[in-house]
């Protein structure tokens, strides 16, 4: 697999260099081609499993069936099957819950060693994007998005962004942890004091939080973030009490003039276009009132690039006059941006996905899953504890549940710890971290996991550790052969 | 009560202002006088329960049972009971068990009252050692102890230093959590640099990490530290590790040859003796060497106070030739210090404490409990759940399981969260970490909750606020009435 990043698009490139070829003049043809051609192909290697599975069913009670299922998944999807799963068939019935999990997992480890070794979603504008920002007036850009599963690709779809210049933590309802935050905000200045990294201390520039929250413009009442009742007001509203009081939490933290400033962004996960909620001029946000990318899309259709660029900027600054010229050039960007989305989502998936709901392949539970930057692919549940984070558990459980237990299959939870190898003791202590959180998962749900419908796979990852280095390292699995006894 | 602090001590009082009165010609006899009327007052207070509750529930079937028990409360306790215990008494047995509970809860919310409106434990030292430790090259004490009960007076009795001046954060076996220290260092190190508190980060000070490691020199095989076998080696050794890792984490964590200096402390908590190991030239430890407090006491008893401090002086040099001389003029002042704590325990406790084994009076669980300064008081567990904390606690609960419930009484646990009041939110987080806890906590022993011999008290406490301000709040108790229902 080939590592893209060939074009060179040095920082000044202008907009005409990076866009073109798709229907509307500011979208990067050539982005979503690639994008598109990433997604389709992890997205079929899940949606492989289940008729590969039935075929291999049908295949029973056949007299060289372990050949033939073989055969069939090495052809359907690419791996063989665990031998001594299929080697039992003949006694008892093959036992497809187990193979169903095993092949899940088997399927993420092989796209997130993909993710690490070929890196399919790098971006030749890492350091571009990084200069921008800073000549924007931010020193960081620190997302966080709804944990649900159809908002994962935010970063690298909807908005475009070169994902490892971003800070992405998601969380139930967007309700990020304000302790959490401040203390990235005082890693972020470290940095910057000690060794001017990204810039130093005494640059002007800011810490730059925002939210991304969600909604459905085609069934608003059922399919908008379920933390807030699918209601997109109120969704706005909380992100925005959230954003202030992270903002308040700063200033009361530390003195000499420190803040942040503040960033609400609105999804709609039917279409992914995005709604920019605008800083006033104190520094607060609107939660009520927004710029539209979708009708901007279409309000800029047909115009040569240039025309729909300053287009862009002359409804920002109508929409908001007192902000402040960096901010708006950062906000026109993302919303060109989703331009290019929106049109992926028009010519790929019919301009609403089919998939309005939830339909994740697998529960993602611990913490890292940077590889995950795929719509619907995971149910997130970033968590130390299975205590502190039984709520989400328990809502990732029941979509699991309509999802996945309702037609007998089970649910499959990677667990899965990020460490810094260069700290003394980390992997050991992912390690056990790991083992608690699947001993506890299993003990909050003993019925499930007793009769083989929760299944887990325990990950841990050195984040410190690049390339193919920086694989996923596999501790355990529940599905697993059964130790052969002494006789 | 008077807060202390009248005696005006200057950072350049020469030793003979700082001593006198003891024994030994450097033992501080007024501060062994105030410390002791202290530790004997809370102790008292805890250890009157038990007569008391003797003594009422032999009254409970005479006729003016309520007034006759109110009376041996407020002349033994200090402070009635809850009448609707005593009310039902008639009916059924008088509920002992919860009374006890209640009991042992008050006193304890009546020492912690008036430890943060009192301040009984101040120094008038805060700014002299604070001017000190930077003097000696370092601009902050970072000390773990053993969550022991038995160590949880060695800031303030055993190395006798201003509380407020020096992190503690306790672990069983002082086995210190790595990632929380090597947070605590980029705060340490941000403030340093944007507020110059407690001094600027181009001066030439270094973070000092501290472990206390303890063992029992009457019973070295069964009172030693459990976390390590009561193994004093081990648990030398351990504890060496833990501070090299560290040492390590940071250096490997941030450039520019950043790093830290490290202690080794051992404790004999028959006798508050401590153990100095020495650093050797190059930065490490030596786990198997040290300078003994006891020797030293023994060596100098007698000789007038200048030349006593010069003797210690000469051991330090002697056994550490190659140590900084800013790193020995600290290790002086704390055997210098412990030389009290000796004298003390010979004074008050016959030289070697009748409870050399367990006798904590509740279990602490959460964060917080800055007021217990006191030996053998509290089971620290020092924890943010119970699924990370299950082995410190269940280690906890075995301990109770002796001390209370082998005689029929109930184990307190006080389960309290401490907040930053100035950081938005932070109150109804810790409110909703302290339920989660005390719920998780009933779940993991149901057998001992369900039969009322567990019992908590829920506790959170705003940290920012001052004085009478930072008192804890009560929350919820399992002791408390229930509810009238209506008919
Ligand atoms: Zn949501
Ligand atoms: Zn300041
Ligand atoms: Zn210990
Ligand atoms: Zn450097």
């Amino acid at each position: 697999r080939r590592r893209p990043g060939a074009r060179g698009v040095s920082p000044a490139a202008p907009i005409a260099a990076r866009v073109g070829s798709g229907v509307h003049a500011l979208v990067r043809g050539d982005d979503n081609a690639r994008l598109f051609d990433y997604e389709q192909r992890v997205r079929s290697a899940f949606d492989a499993i289940v008729p590969a599975l039935k075929r291999i069913s049908a295949l029973q009670h056949e007299e060289d069936f372990e050949t033939r299922a073989q055969r069939v998944a090495r052809e359907r999807l690419g791996f063989e099957l665990p031998g001594w799963i299929l080697a039992d068939a003949w006694v008892e019935q093959l036992d497809l819950r187990r193979l169903y999990a095993w092949c899940v997992f088997e399927t993420y480890l092989r796209f997130s060693d993909d993710f690490f070794s070929a890196d399919p979603l790098g971006s030749a504008e890492e350091a571009e994007f990084q200069a921008f920002l800073q000549d924007c007036g931010f020193h960081i850009l620190d997302i966080s998005p709804c944990a649900d599963g159809r908002l994962a690709h935010v970063i690298r779809y909807v908005l475009r962004l070169p994902y490892r210049m971003v800070r992405r933590k998601s969380y139930a309802g967007a309700l990020f942890d304000i302790e959490d935050s401040l203390a990235k905000w005082g890693e972020t200045e470290l940095l910057r004091f000690r060794e001017g990294t990204p810039n130093t201390a005494d640059a002007p520039t800011r810490y730059l939080k925002a939210v991304v929250y969600h909604y459905s413009s085609s069934a608003p009442d059922t399919e908008g973030c379920a933390a807030h009742g699918s209601d997109a007001v109120r969704a706005a509203e909380a992100g925005c009490e959230r954003l202030l009081a992270f903002q308040q939490a700063v200033e009361n933290s530390y003195c000499c003039g420190a803040s942040i400033d503040l960033l609400l962004i609105g999804l709609d996960t039917d279409t992914d276009a995005i709604r920019l909620h605008l800083p006033d001029g104190a520094g607060g946000i609107e939660p009520g009132t927004w710029v539209d990318a979708a009708q901007l899309y279409d309000e800029t259709r047909g115009l040569p690039a240039v025309e729909a660029a300053e287009r862009i900027d002359a409804r920002l600054r109508e929409a908001a006059p007192e902000a402040p010229a960096g901010m708006l050039r950062l906000l026109a960007r993302l919303l060109e941006n989703n331009l290019s989305q929106i049109e992926y989502v028009q010519r790929h998936h019919g301009g609403r996905y089919p998939d309005i709901g939830h339909a994740e392949r697998f529960i993602g539970a611990g913490k890292g899953f940077e590889e995950v930057q795929l719509r619907n692919l995971t149910y997130f549940a970033y968590l130390d504890t299975v205590e502190e984070a039984a709520p989400d558990l328990d809502v990732g459980v029941k979509i699991f549940s309509r999802l996945n237990v309702g037609h007998g299959l089970p649910i499959p939870v990677v667990v899965r710890f990020d460490y810094h190898g260069q700290v003394p003791g980390a992997r050991e202590r992912a390690v056990a971290h790991c083992r608690r959180v699947a001993g506890a998962l299993a003990a909050r749900y003993p019925e499930l996991a007793g009769r083989g419908l929760l299944h887990s796979l325990q990950l841990v990852r050195d984040i410190d550790a690049g390339g193919v280095g920086g694989r996923v390292e596999v501790l355990d699995c529940s599905v697993r052969e059964p130790a052969q006894e002494a006789h």
